[in-house]
């Protein structure tokens, strides 16, 4: 099984096949601060041509408001409803279940307004370095809340050793919810850099407490149900563009989506041929291009 | 399967089926800063009874010559050539291999020590916090060197972001080794808290640079063959104690030792009943039993 690279031949009768457009943020319409090839264009065009469409965000660093500031300041025809950050998927299921406990967030400043958005508690965040050396802290510094009913994480810069340690004791408590806003290994970014992403985070508190968070961002199909709540959505009518296999792609596998694979981010077609060989069917796209904007070119094409 | 109980009745036969003892340090000798019960008589009694002893701990924050002070003090009878921990391990293969380059090191400052007495280069340790956000660190603040060949951690109270990302993209280059000195998720400790060990440092690395770490300490059967090649063992004839089934037991079991697992430590009789349940036979100890002193007391009844 492979994937079909987007051509001419086929581009209209592909993009007339869908009435919802599902699109990842970060390798997809920009990476880091710099807009990708006509992705402005691609997708109002696409919204002008009477799509439903969905941004839909494994960064949980900006608040949906934040978020909406951002398309709209790049020339994005957006509007907050089409808006699904991991983080606010957080904070909207610890609404749910009626969450009145404090949350320890490992995590950002717009993780966190969007938790307080939603009537949530946290503690407080930014850095909280090792003054001392860890016999030290452990026999005496260290100061745990009574009051935490989840841990929670997002991206942080500020990630350090006593924020795992109090993470994997407060999740001790099997009482103790374990959140995560998402898994990816790294950002994309348009500098040639490893930049380690939110995946990092959750694999170090999960090793140290043992426990396995529940992710809600791609490829838990957490994203998908919070949007079809909002309006309906037709799966068989619905693709997913994304630049990321293991998130993306699995994410529209695992919501029955079509789905599409711009190489400007983090998967390469190196990527592909491994997971042919290897039969990764899961994170085999069922088309790719190069960048968003090539779907506007074959079709003036 | 299931691990045997020691008992009075077969002690003194279990006592001289063995030529050499390997001893597993924390949780076995001591939890933290405090010497176990009859450690210290237990183990210079099986030395004074002609037994060769071998102190092997993944351990990689102090020097050897660090845990022999440490011992002695304690009053052990121990010699430094009895002593094998994973820093010194690392350092004597990074010599082995007449390694020039610099290592990248996530350590302490007796891992460090480890290293520049086998004569290898290291970046400086201790705090290298963000200080900024992640956007205006890569963009601009990040100092990566150019004469890193291997990066090799060890436990390191300061880990931080920046040392993870750091990390990450020295090992972008598929020519920098990649060197953990062990995989321990916890510390066994005296006191109820859960102390992150150096496998959480190793798998943040592992996520960020999609790479897996060369680990040297237990269960990786690196420590058996250090140990070997100064003196003959019969593994037949040997017996590894350890607190830890994921490192102590299995490595045993790795070098077809006999093993007895400690109660004193990380492990309880609620893992081996789970371990026997899922039939995981390289968790199983061949003995169990409380606590190390138990040996004597069993030996004088």
């Amino acid at each position: 099984m492979a994937a079909v690279k987007l051509s001419k031949d086929i581009a209209r009768v592909f993009v007339n096949s869908f009435d919802t457009v599902l699109f990842d943020c970060d390798g997809v319409l920009w990476a880091g601060s710099k807009v990708l090839y006509r992705a402005v264009e691609t997708v109002n065009y696409l919204k002008d041509s009477g799509k439903q469409i969905f941004y839909v965000t494994n960064n949980s660093t900006k608040t949906r408001a934040q978020y909406l500031e951002k398309l709209m300041k790049l020339g994005f025809n957006a509007d907050e409803k089409e808006i699904a950050t991991s983080g606010y998927l957080v904070a909207s299921y610890l609404e749910s279940i009626n969450f009145q406990q404090t949350v320890y967030l490992i995590g950002s400043k717009g993780f966190a307004e969007e938790l307080r958005n939603h009537g949530i508690k946290h503690t407080q965040i930014g850095p909280d370095t090792m003054a001392t050396d860890m016999p030290t802290y452990v026999n005496g510094q260290i100061e745990l809340e009574s009051e935490i009913g989840a841990v929670v994480i997002g991206f942080d810069e500020h990630l350090s050793y006593p924020k795992i340690l109090k993470a994997a004791n407060y999740l001790a408590n099997p009482n103790c919810l374990f959140l995560a806003s998402n898994a990816d290994e790294t950002f994309p970014m348009e500098i040639p850099l490893v930049v380690p992403g939110t995946g990092v985070m959750v694999k170090a508190v999960e090793t140290a407490s043992q426990r396995t968070a529940k992710v809600f961002g791609k490829p838990s199909v957490a994203m998908f149900e919070a949007i079809s709540k909002q309006c309906k959505i037709n799966p068989q009518r619905t693709l997913m563009i994304g630049d990321r296999c293991n998130t993306d792609i699995s994410f529209g596998k695992n919501c029955q989506l079509t789905t599409l694979l711009v190489l400007s981010g983090v998967t390469s077609l190196k990527h592909l041929e491994q997971y042919k060989h290897d039969e990764q069917h899961i994170l085999m796209p069922d088309f790719y291009t190069d960048v968003l904007g090539d779907i506007l070119d074959l079709l003036e094409q």
